[in-house]
């Protein structure tokens, strides 16, 4: 979405679909770029100029998992990590609120994916508001002046980010209610689905409109062209995977990396090297 | 020194003694500065709400060391870490330059002490821009833009920080040239300060004149009132480190803690422990 722009989510149709490829079309897309994903993700390592954050927010059951399984298995590991941030630990919770999120943040030639992110900082806190008393903030502001705040702070973290070579995508996987539904329902009646049910799955439910304004609020407050918010339609998971695997293999092309060239110097050792190996 | 003005170094005299105070009298009021400090530490750590961070900078022989030394050593380790920033790793040059600061910030309840801090970026790097294409930076601004820039992504850092609980104070260590002259002469000269002698001392020294201007404009873009600068007359040791004492036992006093109030459960809980013990 466009930088300062006022989003109103219902004007985003979670089932859209755009192509009319077929889940198996879609599929084989998707395997093209990884192809395309794992070649482009070498040349971000071998530059090691730019890093590449990927933050998921979504809410419950709008395939976050899937789409990092679907999208990502393949790429070499050792230059992509997941972050998953669930409760924050004593010490976290001792600093400011984005500290835990600076600490995990991909280096240069490397791809890290933030399976929830420091949005959370300005989603499920605002939802649940009780939750700030646990950061322990010795002068907090309130109501809309605090989240006012976090977004100013957000934005200069990532401008600065941003500046410093990480580029960042923001995904929201957005599911419609009545999907939700049926997935939650699909995880109560499949036994092989049981384990992924969380009764606090139904609980933050409840707060659906809640979570939707605040989504709306933080997305249109935050969305800069150094780091853009994607509204992505998750009524359909491959449809959702397909066009975030898209953007992912667009925007690293969009750098233009080439293979790292040689210094002269270095050129004159690699010669060397073959000589030296040739007379062992 | 207050915000938004620019500072001219040469207006502050290295020299300055204050009070006239003999060394021996210095030392005895930084003593008893010391079990204020010690005391007002306590509460910090019980209250657990701010983190205190104290950033040092100075020329080389400056007294930075000694300062930590004369002023902190008595203060409980365990809510007290210095971290000194010297040459960055290969992980710390991969990410954005505030990264390995902001992973070693103080918690709540916390003392930090950085030995050089991230101001290093703005001063070091200046002098030395050489040093920049270590940091593999994609798309770099040149000249005054990215000093700008630098201490814009500072002040909102540290802007978010002192949101969130942390009290940052910054000390520039103002010693004259003439007296890092007789310093390092003299550990030239005496064999027991031969180990702190290293040739870069004088190899920096030779940039005087381009640090002074890297800290005048890093000191007048970035005293703020959520993180004033202070600049500490350094030609007389024991000045420089009762001034650092006196403002950072004013600073936690400002803060008016007291030891937590227990909460009716928490005074139920421990009247109930005292009948258990009892009995035991």
């Amino acid at each position: 979405m466009k930088s300062n722009t006022h989003v109103r989510l219902r004007d985003y149709d979670p089932a859209w679909t755009g192509s009319r490829k077929s889940k198996q079309e879609l599929a084989e897309v998707i395997q093209e770029n990884l192809e395309r994903l794992t070649a482009a993700q070498e040349l971000l390592w071998a530059n090691e100029q730019y890093a590449l954050l990927m933050a998921l927010q979504a809410m419950d059951t709008a395939g976050k998992d899937g789409l990092i399984k679907h999208v990502m298995s393949g790429v070499n590991p050792q230059g992509c990590q997941v972050s998953s941030f669930k409760q924050p630990s004593a010490e976290e919770l001792d600093h400011d609120f984005l500290w835990r999120y600076h600490t995990k943040l991909p280096g240069r030639g490397h791809i890290g994916i933030f399976n929830r992110s420091h949005y959370e900082e300005v989603l499920v806190l605002r939802v649940h508001p009780e939750l700030l008393d646990r950061q322990k903030l010795p002068h907090r502001a309130h109501g809309k002046k605090l989240w006012k705040q976090r977004y100013r702070d957000i934005n200069a973290f990532e401008e600065h980010l941003a500046r410093n070579g990480t580029i960042i995508l923001k995904f929201f996987l957005n599911i419609s209610k009545r999907e939700q539904k049926k997935r939650l329902q699909e995880r109560l009646e499949n036994p092989q689905k049981h384990w992924k049910f969380s009764p606090a799955d139904l609980a933050e439910r409840e707060h659906w409109n809640e979570y939707m304004e605040a989504y709306q609020d933080a997305l249109s407050a935050t969305s800069t062209d150094h780091a853009p918010w994607y509204i992505i339609p998750a009524d359909n998971k491959w449809v959702s995977r397909w066009i975030v695997s898209e953007i992912l293999v667009q925007t690293i092309h969009g750098l233009k990396l080439k293979p790292p060239k040689l210094t002269k110097d270095q050129q004159a050792a690699l010669a060397k090297a073959k000589r030296t190996l040739a007379k062992d």
